[in-house]
């Protein structure tokens, strides 16, 4: 406080609209990629060990069937062993062994530097996922078959939301019939459609060398590529419980050696395809992305992957997937601290809705396991906006909602900074001991309302009598409204012509130039 | 697993549909009140020691103005110093003192015993509460003034939700212009509408006499509410920053003495009467309340008392309020993490929606901070169902939505139990190695689907197809359906005749009988 700044404690509204129609610098929005987790413990220190002991109990003793000619070669050089039984069982030794070699430091790549997320330590990033295979059509209240030119609609919003952090492959192109063709304009629909970093899903190991040879135009040359990938392999390497998946993993060594980065992805479903215990259905998933650790680091040390525990929830009523559950959200959690524990990069899915709208049950289901996966510290949340009916649907409208869901998710996981200033003695002393008697015109007031409190895009905060005023608007509208700007506008991340020309040439391309 | 139980073993959809059909008994449920908190901690400890040490500084030299005569005498008699200023100052050891006379066990009670909440710990309890002056009327998309009957309305159909614990007065009867009936009455409809425990307002010391009156006659006499009171005074006993509420300290003063609870509320609103600052938010509403429980136990020492840090947040940008907002779940949660350094039974606002309406938006922000209070540990989070506008309109169709969010929110209160049985080693071993390689009919799954999973009521988890063949069900039409059956009956907690009789003729009551 100073006599040249006499306006600023002037203070009252107007100073306050000045202030926030300054421009907002990265480093002074109040949230941003990449803020640190770990305030959330569902579980135990001792809890967190019992399981990590329990997974390698079942790596050495259950083991993991099915892994393809190729896997039995690498797991068993690097030591585990192939019993009877066809079952590759992990002497616990192995499994240390290989975690002390894993990459621990990973950055997944945007096209644009600026996108990059580091995983390290409890940083949470939110994206989207899934293989839906629906589009939510809000005005028709119905759900379609989702083509390429919506994956690619989704790739361009998600370019335009700040709080969506990646995008993986949400849905999956079914006008395309031919697999090969749909893989590689999947790469293409979502890579001319963001440059922030994306995952996607190979139908068969032959497809991936077409892949590559594509990534590596995109990225200006194979070495371009391999020094930033800027798409990793989302892969299914297991067919729970406890089974490779024999095709997946041939999938999976071809991107390792292509320079790609791995999400060893395991969703089993607790009660179905997991133990309906919660705690046994973390056991299952983490000793299963141990065995795909210990098969990445055979291949390749220090490869970058991520450990991608995705146990999902069954309603035990029908066996019936719920993603939008409490026990969705906890499974979800108490992964991200099994990842803490190991110290490696780790991801999970969260923000599914179970409603096939976005109403308020689908405003609750997405938040309540986005905050907790956030609060968690998980390196990457995915799934985590436009996801319905239980991963069947993706919805353009819910997505552009899911940027300010996400939003008040990232506030809560930066938390509650104590510092001498924020402890705010001095200006509670000035303000009540005649002062004015209430902080709004306050230098602390102003200088905070920007860098510690996040304002929504389209969420509604009017009184009554402004919003009857506004004409009641509608959430959902509204959405629709920004997402019809978004798709007016050229998108950003498009190819430069020559580059564009050449995947034309090489690939049968489906969206129109 | 034996002979005579082949039937469980053969699992499958029968199975489990037999297994669901069986009725539950309180204990068996997957969640129940009182479900412990805490696993949640967006503080650290030096942070909490930093604010107590800060909240103890604030009432030593800033002091609380504005107390009543006969607070002053209560004060200074106990060791506080009234200053030139008018400020009322508090020695540190003052406050230690009194903090070690304060009840630590406290129990809420319900006019039925079987609804009593036990405060100790981090016991989670959700509730109602506020003071809208809007009946949120979803049919005609309006704010309109609530009523008496919306608020017995309110407290009938509380009666009949699971994860609604209790009632406080969650709106004011606009039909009644005249404070003291408007006060005897919400006693009334609530007590008539619910045997839950119950949390009200008084407008004027003057009109307690009357209030007790009518309490002890519901009760059955002075003795048998002293020794259950089954309402408590929920108490604005401040006027944030810093200043006593001085009618409300007498009023306090009087439920005091006549045996009732007391919730010290301390309502700032960070950015207008509060800190910008999180911390400083915290900081002051935990001076106001130690300031109120030396207030309490001046008077009479262990009197049952709720810390109630209640710090709201501005949006800085109108300075209006939003209790939507990330921050908000912040404020509250950490607030809960001062109330279990204190072990102090504790509350705060969580729930509320800053949407006029029970849609997304609102599903998230009830989410957000519901979720976050209960994990923090906080024993009452108030305003958790039905609030909507930033607490200016209350809706029955929320509030019967928020028993399912709720219910979700407590799940994840609950967490994730780690036993042997539960990690699950036998049921994989037996599934994998030469088993079913699923776990749908295992008997772990058909154990735990409902000691474990929650099931929704409203919310619907049915696939896209499902959901089209039963017409596309509207969650608010399911809602408002839900609520003119329970209005259709007979309420469960309505006065036997006798007794009603007397209160009308001792009381002018405005429900018709």
């Amino acid at each position: 406080m100073n006599a040249s700044t006499p306006s600023r404690r002037s203070g009252g509204r107007a100073a306050r609209v000045a202030a926030r129609s300054a421009p907002l610098t990265e480093e002074t929005r109040a949230v941003r990629p990449g803020m640190t987790g770990g305030q959330l413990k569902p579980l135990t220190e001792a809890d967190v060990l019992r399981i990590h002991r329990a997974a390698l109990k079942a790596l050495e003793e259950i083991g993991i069937s099915e892994a393809p000619p190729s896997g039995i070669k690498i797991l068993t050089d690097a030591g585990a062993i192939l019993g009877d039984d066809g079952r590759i069982r992990f002497p616990p030794a192995l499994v240390e062994d290989m975690l002390a070699k894993a990459n621990r430091s990973v950055t997944l790549c945007g096209r644009e530097a600026r996108h990059d997320l580091d995983l390290s330590g409890q940083r949470v990033h939110y994206g989207t996922a899934g293989a839906a295979v629906h589009l939510v059509d809000v005005q028709g209240d119905e759900y379609r078959e989702c083509t390429l030119q919506d994956l690619h609609d989704a790739a361009r919003i998600t370019d335009t939301l700040d709080n969506i952090h990646f995008l993986q492959r949400p849905m999956v192109a079914r006008d395309i019939t031919d697999n090969r063709e749909m893989d590689l304009n999947t790469i293409y629909a979502c890579s001319a459609g963001t440059t922030k970093h994306i995952g996607t899903s190979f139908t068969e190991p032959a497809f991936v060398a077409d892949a590559l040879e594509m990534l590596y135009m995109i990225a200006g040359g194979e070495d371009a590529f391999r020094a930033r990938p800027f798409m990793s392999n989302s892969n299914c390497f297991v067919v729970p419980p406890m089974k490779f998946a024999t095709e997946s993993c041939e999938v999976m060594e071809a991107c390792i050696r292509g320079g790609m980065p791995v999400l060893l992805l395991s969703a089993g479903q607790a009660g179905a395809t997991a133990p309906a215990a919660l705690a046994g259905a973390i056991v299952q998933a983490v000793a299963e992305c141990l065995a795909g650790l210990v098969y990445v680091n055979a291949i390749a040390p220090g490869h970058p992957a991520i450990f991608g525990t995705w146990p999902f929830v069954s309603d035990l009523r029908t066996g019936a997937m719920s993603g939008g559950s409490g026990e969705q959200a906890l499974l979800t959690a108490g992964c991200a601290q099994m990842h803490a524990f190991y110290g490696l990069p780790g991801g999970a899915a969260a923000g599914i809705a179970d409603s096939k709208r976005p109403d308020m049950q689908a405003g609750w289901e997405q938040m309540c396991s986005n905050v907790m996966g956030g609060l968690s510290g998980l390196n990457m949340v995915y799934e985590a906006a436009g996801m319905h009916a239980s991963l069947l649907g993706f919805c353009h409208e819910s997505l552009i909602l899911g940027d300010d869901l996400v939003g008040q998710a990232l506030r809560c996981v930066r938390g509650i900074e104590v510092t001498d200033e924020t402890l705010s003695f001095d200006v509670m002393a000035q303000t009540c001991v005649g002062g004015p008697g209430h902080y709004l015109g306050s230098d602390q007031t102003l200088s905070r309302m920007q860098s510690d409190y996040i304002y929504p895009t389209l969420a509604d905060r009017s009184s009554p009598k402004e919003w009857a005023e506004n004409d009641k608007p509608d959430l959902i509208k509204a959405a629709t409204a920004r997402k019809e700007e978004i798709l007016a506008k050229r998108s950003a991340a498009r190819f430069d012509p020559a580059l564009d020309a050449a995947l034309r040439e090489r690939f049968n391309i489906h969206l129109p130039q």
